[in-house]
């Protein structure tokens, strides 16, 4: 199977895109990220998104898209795995250039939620929860979370003061990044006086409703050269699944797709949690921060917000997180989220970050995370030299 | 990048399963695919699937199918291309088996469309239809096919009896599949008297709404024997794509995708429309049967009817098609038909069709289309000897 690396990246803002429909929002992210690669067609298109249908009235984004892209007649699918869709989608372009059978893949992840926030937008989410066992009782995506979270906090003693640092930190970087859609610090005391979602999860545990896009151009990393001197491989690309309903999982907060996908990410790597540079992880809720370290060999159990109360996921830290501001303050839009931290990752990993730069950046991880925590995308990245 | 043949195939009877979950429907026909191969766990699942989140409040049918059969943990995502969806799936099982990344691959393609029959269907389906430039205007998606028919009508100066040809060789055929939604056959005259649906479709030239699944196991062609002495080898792959509004294309009355596909996939294989025993094309409609068999080298532009009605899709005939009763007596449960396509082909290619049998049938092609054409899928299958 062939190696494969990133030859270009694009993103919009995440936001209210009122006046930008699902089509254009994924082009204006799909032409940057061809411009930037240098090609103008592409051999297959991947499409990650959840919630089209449900909020747009629109299936069949594959074709949509390319067509709209000017690549009319293409392959072109869309993939869907809850929260995890983007990932989900840049794996499946990494198999097709790994096969052989395509060269120069597009992944576009694209979600619009704003045009009709409310109930549709509730219930959809909701559907990445089991329909059957969980939903069926009424209770929220969010409610779910705040199950876990308040569990975690009575299993470990914790406050919900405990968990600050997370949101401190993802609205730091995110003030910085041109493309966030709060572009605010915040104190901890913002947090702590913020009003409740669904106890014990505040506003500011809580990833927002927006649209965006992010697009990435794959290719054998034999060719990159031939496209860019900045290219960065994907030195490891893991997907693991759990139960999706969170009673029938052995350790409601333990995080088992995530420790079985960076352990096979590690293991197909060469690389260890203390080589990474930065995480990019799935930060929907301040406590999935907290579990995804915990999971991914960062933190023992239970002292995820140690690490953060520390400083250690901070631009100068250990371990840090939320580079360009994560879920919480550059934005959520569900099937484009796993896009966009890894276009972020490339963005560390050539330099190119900003403001918000790692030193000297030269592996991190990205994780995309699928309802709460079923399905769960791993890649590791590197520069190639 | 390694050859693939088909080592298993399951499905279920097709039609209104008011007392199965979507889960449990998918079970059914995964664990029969499974016990059929021989194995008890794959490395990936691949669902084809367009409407659950629609209809049954529920996405991320990849982790949840992949629990309840059984194989917590493994990769598994949902791909979704409209009707096309599960040949779809087919393809990407495809793909991640020729990778070399996944050996042995399980896809199913599920649909429930019973349990909500009404507007949410009818709502649902038209999401393969471009929403901002044909759903706009308040038309269905069964009122889309029926201006493409009205336009071919025209063009050609036929009437709607010259489709009938279609409906009664499907429904004979269904007649006798024990797997078949509608199993009593028809004659030109129930055709003839049918009610409208949207004119000039009738009841009989329309496919049902219905629940079903289809599944199939995947491993390379070099360990196929390992499995069974009745795999059958995937000679092409293809998908092609064209803009999803009518209007936008050249010819409202020509599938492109359809040429584009086919000749693509007669490449690879080597075979020529001649060398064909069967083709199960996407008989949603009976003006899609006359436009599949025009695209893909059948039939001239215009003759599709012609070839229906001297007898030559029968199954004795020059080019049988809808061999098990297609979707317009087997039935039509969107995202699983593709898969049931390639089960149904499997079956005629080990000469386990039964009264439907082809006699000696070594190689066939079965088509999915997508929308109103926009993703069209081939697949070209041949007996490993």
């Amino acid at each position: 199977m062939r190696d494969v690396s990133i030859i270009g990246i694009g993103q919009t803002p995440v936001g209210e895109h009122w006046d930008t429909g699902l089509r254009q929002l994924a082009y204006h992210a799909l032409r940057d990220a061809m411009i930037d690669a240098g090609v103008e067609r592409v051999d297959a298109l991947y499409v990650g998104n959840m919630l089209s249908g449900e909020i747009s009235a629109q299936a069949h984004l594959g074709a949509l898209i390319a067509d709209f892209a000017g690549m009319r007649g293409i392959e072109a699918v869309k993939i869907e795995a809850a929260c995890a869709s983007g990932a989900a989608a840049v794996r499946q372009g990494l198999i097709g250039v790994a096969s052989g059978m395509q060269d120069v893949v597009a992944v576009v992840g694209v979600e619009k939620m704003t045009d009709n926030i409310g109930s549709k937008v509730t219930a959809g989410l909701a559907e990445a929860a089991d329909a059957d066992y969980e939903t069926v009782h009424g209770i929220s995506f969010v409610g779910l979370n705040a199950l876990v979270m308040r569990r975690y906090m009575y299993e470990y003693g914790l406050k919900h003061e405990d968990f600050a640092a997370f949101s401190v930190n993802a609205h730091a970087n995110g003030a910085k990044n041109p493309n966030a859609m709060f572009r605010s610090p915040i104190t901890e005391k913002t947090f702590l006086n913020a009003g409740m979602v669904a106890d014990p999860i505040s506003l500011f545990d809580a990833s927002p409703m927006c649209d965006g896009a992010a697009a990435v151009i794959l290719c054998p990393t034999e060719l990159a050269k031939q496209f860019t001197d900045n290219s960065v491989r994907i030195a490891a690309s893991t997907i693991a699944t759990d139960s999706v309903a969170i009673h029938d999982r052995k350790n409601p907060i333990w995080l088992q797709a995530a420790e079985d996908s960076a352990r096979q990410a590690y293991k197909l790597s060469g690389y260890k949690p203390e080589d990474m540079d930065f995480f990019e992880l799935h930060d929907a809720f301040t406590i999935m921060s907290a579990l995804s370290l915990e999971a991914c060999g960062f933190a023992e159990p239970g002292q995820g917000t140690r690490l953060a109360k520390e400083g250690e996921i901070t631009l100068g830290g250990k371990i840090p997180i939320s580079t360009m501001g994560g879920l919480k303050s550059r934005g959520h839009p569900v099937g484009a989220t796993g896009v966009y931290q890894i276009v972020e990752s490339v963005l560390q990993l050539r330099g190119d970050a900003g403001e918000n730069q790692i030193p000297n950046a030269r592996v991190g991880m990205a994780q995309n995370i699928g309802g709460s925590g079923a399905t769960i995308v791993t890649h590791i990245l590197e520069r190639n030299e």
